[in-house]
């Protein structure tokens, strides 16, 4: 059961809190839409010190509805629902879940005019439907939508807090950052800020990760708890003190002394992603860069134009799919590709070289291979991926095999020449010297 | 309860067999990784007549699993569950399984052969962790892993079924097409193959499609069902007749009809991506396509590259942050970008038709803007985004402006580049007028 946080009462940790994430739709159960509200509330609530303790996902029917929303009341503290909020949305979603928590809906003038407004403004008519969106819980608060018609609705009973979040993710986003987290965190059900530290790494398992820091966290047995979290080649550890016996600083103090352990296998300090951590290198070293592609075609320049203001460090990038586009923008010679083929390290190269020469980029990465699930031939079956790094300091590639279906090895490729120009860079920016290898299996 | 289809029973509608999928792990409540099981679980059983009831996302702790587990056994017919069989999971999730079944688990010899074979093959040692793995259900079968060491397990008991499914989506794809489909239909708990039609479409609202087609649904009121699904701008139907009083022609024919009535805004059958249709109208008029993007950072040239063979009919992208990269890559006159800027019609169409002519191609899109959240100015706000389309009969912009997130407003504009192509392709295979629109903001 939920209680506010007052000086009255014993503290509870925020851990302790049980959260529930409710996602309607019958586009995610077909595997039409990716859960995309999962892995942002998922992610938000995280970082506030706090793990979802389930997701479930059920279609937008009032029957499904309530069954469910039962079963989470019973067994949650906090319940966050997506989606079927909408105006041709199955009207009675907001009634199912009155009926369970013995509420009455009741018609809210102050949603109307806001909704009414948000027509006007846009030049539209209003419909019967979008009147659906202007009721609310007779016994609960109104989250106003800056981003379009339904509301939030919130709810505060039997020590318990449920919260009812439109679907789009442009109103869904900014609502639960703008109202709910505050909401939450004045209750005491999160932390006021990110109250762990959090360290990423790359290139390294998780077992062999744990085995390398344990002699540090042996040294600091008293409160320090660690968490560690595998994701796409990544893994992250999180320090935290759930007794607040260590400090916000000593917690830093010992991550600290974990990066220093790790070397270039740590990747950053947070959330960031591989390419903001390059992006973040390139930056503080003012050089540029480029990339070249044919198989991963516009992935790896997706990641670096993932990122706001990417155009200070990023040249640009190309892909390259036919003989003629390598050697028309990037003066890959004819003779090259004949001798090696398209799919080659020779092509890496030259590749690599092409485009930080063609757009006067400082390094560039260049991924050539098949990725499948046709393709493929003799030394070079399906899976098969070539990747250069042109630096200042020279230029070489690297042979790599991934198993599985086109997607996944388009996304290891990436991930792979990300992680190489991030060591470079860390080298680079360390003092270190580069890691000199023409040719090889990365591991 | 799930029986069986056989001669001597009634016959069930494999729509009314309720299916749960089970997700586990952290990294997925985390918001560290997509829920990609349930997209593609969803998605396969979705065209094999039978739609998820729900899908429930939990940690891999014991505890979690038992409660679960007891909990959709009662209400499911068939329960698949991913993850958590991997060497270094916790140990005990097949021992939670285990308990609710009130089974026992076995050490099988077949298995640990396999997995010793698959270690020798690629010359690593066996740790004790990986005959974890080689334990199954006293009463149940196992599901060979070709690609990977942990096998799928399966048990049919109380007349229902629950299957087990390792977490690597290049070991749980393959075993659920390859062994999963065909043990589930085998039973009548799907359809052999798919049995209805599907029907895409594009750039038309679910409520004013629905209109549109009622009168042609009304001519054929016995047997006929229809289910509507909107997602990321297309909306797909899907024709079934439930009671089979309606043959697979009879269907077809009633989605011809329908087909012809939409004209343009009919997308394709099935399940193909724009960017798939778009590059078979390329294949069949045997055209060639060339992108250049700004801010949509390679997601354009993604979309093509996805698809396999991409190299018949895509010549290539570019990615063009900086001013000197579309002058150098697409010769964009410097006096143009000087006198409009990089954000404008202008810009859009020199890009598009510089595209075109450096990668000799007769069709080419060129998408430019700002995808926030910095940026943007005047009259070009965050969220504005020009696309041009350069075709054989000429070259034009439209103007679009996304409010939301930068992930979102790079695939909306993707999407709106995307319709845009495909209708014109659509025109030119159909020997209709293309729509010369010079500019104007797309509905």
């Amino acid at each position: 059961m939920v209680s506010p946080h007052n000086a009255g009462q014993p503290r509870r940790s925020v851990a302790q809190v049980r959260y529930e994430l409710l996602t309607l739709g019958d586009e995610l159960l077909l595997g039409l839409t990716a859960n995309g509200h999962l892995t942002f509330i998922g992610a938000q609530l995280g970082r506030r010190g706090v793990a979802l303790q389930r997701n479930v996902t059920i279609t937008d029917e009032a029957d499904a509805i309530v069954k469910q929303v039962r079963d989470s009341w019973g067994s949650a503290d906090v319940i966050i629902t997506t989606g079927g909020l909408g105006p041709t949305c199955d009207d009675r979603t907001r009634e199912a879940v009155a009926a369970v928590l013995g509420q009455q809906l009741v018609f809210d003038p102050a949603i109307e005019k806001a909704i009414t407004e948000r027509f006007a403004n846009l030049g539209r008519k209003i419909t019967a439907n979008n009147l659906k969106q202007a009721y609310k819980f007779e016994r609960g608060d109104v989250l106003p939508n800056a981003n379009g018609t339904a509301p939030g609705l919130w709810v505060e009973q039997d020590g318990k807090i449920l919260c009812m979040l439109p679907g789009p993710p442009n109103e869904l986003q900014p609502m639960f950052v703008e109202q709910v987290l505050p909401r939450l965190a004045a209750r005491g059900l999160l932390l006021e800020r990110e109250a762990y530290v959090q360290v990423r790494t790359a290139g390294i398992g998780e077992s062999s990760l744990e085995t390398r820091l344990q002699p540090i966290f042996d040294r600091h047995p008293a409160g320090l708890s660690v968490a560690f979290c595998a994701h796409q080649g990544q893994v992250d550890f999180r320090l935290s003190s759930p007794d607040e016996k260590l400090s916000q600083a000593e917690l830093e103090g010992i991550a600290a002394e974990c990066v220093q352990l790790l070397g270039e296998d740590f990747m950053c300090y947070g959330h960031d992603s591989m390419a903001k951590v390059c992006a973040d290198l390139l930056r503080a070293q003012e050089k540029t860069l480029a990339v070249a592609e044919t198989a991963t075609g516009g992935l790896l320049a997706n990641a670096f134009t993932d990122i706001c203001g990417a155009a200070k460090f990023f040249a640009g990038g190309v892909v390259c799919y036919s003989n003629d586009a390598k050697m028309q923008l990037l003066d890959v010679p004819e003779c090259l590709l004949l001798q090696h083929g398209a799919v080659s390290a020779e092509n890496a190269v030259a590749m690599a070289t092409g485009a930080a020469e063609t757009l006067g980029a400082d390094y560039a990465m260049a991924i050539t291979g098949f990725a499948g699930p046709t393709g493929g031939c003799g030394d070079n079956p399906v899976g098969t991926m070539y990747v250069a790094l042109h630096a200042p300091q020279g230029v070489w590639s690297k042979q790599l095999s991934y198993p599985g279906p086109r997607g996944t090895v388009k996304q290891r490729a990436v991930n792979a020449a990300l992680d190489w120009l991030r060591r470079e860079l860390f080298r680079a920016q360390h003092g270190v010297a580069p890691t000199i290898r023409r040719s090889g299996v990365m591991q």
